[in-house]
């Protein structure tokens, strides 16, 4: 019998806030770390407010986007240090023109738990393309496995899925994956509960999966994700507004109100060590 | 383009307390008020929580099932009584074996704002025929529109959206109409996100939605109307598990969680006169 | 990983030819055969022309919709006797008003492999009820485990289905089962690709399914279930019309044109023991 | 309410033979066209088998997919010059690694009614990367609307159709559009009824389209196309084999197949006057 599939913990919801990303600036909400002092201090904050993982971007001392080790470097120890038990997610990506070894050298050194794996190539709309050429991929898939850093697989349309089953299949993501539905992306799918459901519909049989939305459509998708028993993530990177028409105030305000959520419907939030057990990691 | 719709006020939740129902007991749970006085008193404590309308269904003495007039006629006096504003809507089936008459007469004498209509004939699985012949529902329509009751057409699966469209298009239900999804009945769609999202995507262009889900599934439908942007519906007639595991204290504590969620979400919960106003009623 | 389902044989369609129903009147279309040798000889083309399986109703003396076992007895009789491979598929239903020994009688005495099984009941729409009782569907399921006649089970919309599965939990209908998809009944799922898949999406595993389409879906659906992977369903039951505005000249008719197209994928129609092997009869 | 797109004209479908494709070899099937006088060939066999349209690609003289304008220009003349009065539709892509101009300049010398517009970037799987920059797209569309050459509007996934639907509403590709769903090409959507009508039913709403898979779910997606009312291409572009097994003897094999089918449906295939007349070319 076709079910909707409800792959993960049906009792614990893991959160990741998305804490700063390669978009958004200041000027779009004040609120944005990016400094590493003010991403490690974002990511205790949200530890604190129950936050299981926290997916890290870095910038330049401009706050450009970058790949930057040295920016990772210091963000990560900052948190290790300040004995923080967050999993940690460091972007592959980090945004336009970065090299290969600069993508996969921050992951390599300073081995987080995840690291994200974006599925395939696609036009930012009208911007730029975001490439994520099939050499790299399996390069990326490769250095993952050897360093240990399981991949959280990002998925902006139906065939990055196709892309990744193909790349399990293969060997080069390792079973079972653990997927990041990302919707809302200009030039990617819309953020609707429709288009939710199509991608959880077509996951593979084991996996894990969480969900976010970018924009005007953030909510709907965490509603629906929660809906589905799927992980959800939030956070500056995806949405500068809190709600309509209201900046949001920090990262952990966003993770404050999953947690308040997902309490509502008699579940918890994953600590992160009930994190590390659900993904494997 | 296609669109899932969002056909309801996107500020605005319409949050329905079923109080009562035909089949649940004291004995699943001891809270679920049966005689006028306790339907009352859990209409009016709902109502304070921030309902906007409440369903009611009585029961006779031996708290059986029952469409007795004199109780419909005491549970509405004591509600108005009190100065409640709340939007009043009454069942029109209220269990089996009752006559068309026995069906029709509370809401044509107590004109409530809305009723509920049945749009159509099923088996409760394994139990008894849910009998809502066609000559009923012409005649039911056609009553509703004389005492100026608005239907709220009950769909527990797609023959019956397409059995409303078709009383629609006859005028014997007035545009736009206002339908209540329910899902998870024995013998009807079963209470899932994928469920919801069909019937959504196949209602008429012009009308209004609300949806709940019976049993286990009550907390991913309610997650999902709300995702859809959706009214919703809650209380004790559908779910006497609050939570998994954990009875229900009252319909007020269904209440007061919608309303949480609903505002966590950067929207309200409508009082009962903009329910007014969004029904059209 | 989700796949839509493809049951049935990938490379055998079976084809079932339903020569009468219980509706449609030679004033509709004067090629419908309503008498037993009508009936018989209506059979038997359709075999020449390729059909595996007919679906067989019966007339009374005045072609009214009946379940008359002299009329069915001769009908089989005759089909039979002419030394025809057939598997023979007798309805349980039969239109209004038959008592449940009169539904079961027929195929209890003339074991046809197949018998009708209708899932659940329902309004047709704007006139009668089609009633398929609870305790009529449990005694029919009964009888034809007794009888080893298969049930195919009808279904005409999700709840049935749900229903169907209730059944077959509780041995009432044993695995695998054998579905037909009905689209486009009044008051019933229409006549649409997306209801179709619908359907299969929700199938339990382990089945084989049929489809078609009543009305102006009728080719949508043949093309569809076609596409899918599914086995057909043809005939003057389901449409007096061969194409738009052409009245069918005969069951065979739509036959030999499904043989056709079948045969343009680079697939065969199933032979009526190609059938039996493929249902398990 | 929500209705499956019937965009098309219901009576006439399109037919579209893509005679070479930038991929496939003469060793995968020897009756592939490569060369002008044989595509041109295989063009008019194709318009006597009943074919509206031809998608044409050239190859160098190795045979190599190729954006030669002197290949393109010839093989225009010679099917011009034999009067056939098929609609011509010129690739825009070809291949890997032509530059903006080699890719515009055939259609925009040549002008033929449609040229290829491929609405996004994505990899092809684990090969190359699909290149279509945004900034390649703008200039495309503004060249087809410059010189007169209606878009057809590639579509490999959801994003791509929201790509198109932004340059629509930016006026670089005008309404109504004309897209091809192209499904099962690895790294894009896979050819199955159910994303077939994904892609449907997010369509825009004035627009008209035709689709193909590519492999071995192309039957089902011309079968699944006409059941929706689409028009669909065929042809040794996208599959070398006829059915399971059998390798292709010609493209005309594919249109004269289709046609029958269509016309099994009380259909026709539009001829070429009529696809003008439904594309408003």
């Amino acid at each position: 019998m076709y079910e909707t599939r409800r792959l993960n913990d049906k009792s614990k919801v893991i959160v990741t806030a998305a804490l700063t990303g390669a978009v958004t600036t200041k000027k779009d909400n004040p609120n944005l770390p990016t400094q590493p002092e003010e991403i490690a201090a974002s990511a205790l904050a949200c530890c604190d407010a129950g936050a299981s993982a926290v997916h890290i971007h870095v910038r330049d001392d401009n706050d450009a986007a970058s790949m930057r080790f040295d920016k990772f470097e210091e963000t990560v120890k900052l948190i290790r240090d300040a004995g923080s038990p967050l999993v940690l997610n460091l972007t592959s990506s980090g945004g336009q023109g970065f090299s290969w070894e600069e993508r996969i050298h921050p992951f390599r050194e300073l081995k987080p738990e995840l690291a994200s794996f974006d599925a395939g190539t696609m036009n930012w709309l009208n911007s730029v393309v975001f490439m994520n050429e099939p050499e790299f991929l399996e390069l990326c898939g490769k250095e993952m496995i050897a360093a240990g850093v399981k991949p959280e697989i990002e998925i902006f349309d139906i065939g990055m899925l196709n892309t990744a089953k193909y790349y399990i299949r293969k060997g080069i993501i390792q079973e079972p994956a653990h997927f990041q539905l990302c919707l809302g992306a200009a030039g990617g799918m819309e953020a609707t509960t429709e288009n939710l459901l199509y991608l959880v519909n077509h996951l593979p049989e084991k996996c894990t999966w969480s969900a976010f939305g970018i924009g005007k459509g953030a909510n709907e998708i965490m509603m629906a994700a929660l809906a589905l028993g799927g992980n959800v993530r939030v956070g500056l990177e995806d949405n500068v507004y809190y709600n309509k028409g209201q900046l949001a105030e920090s990262n952990q305000q966003f993770v404050a109100r999953v947690k308040r959520i997902v309490e509502e419907l008699g579940k918890t939030v994953a600590t992160p060590d009930e994190a590390r057990s659900i993904l494997g990691v």
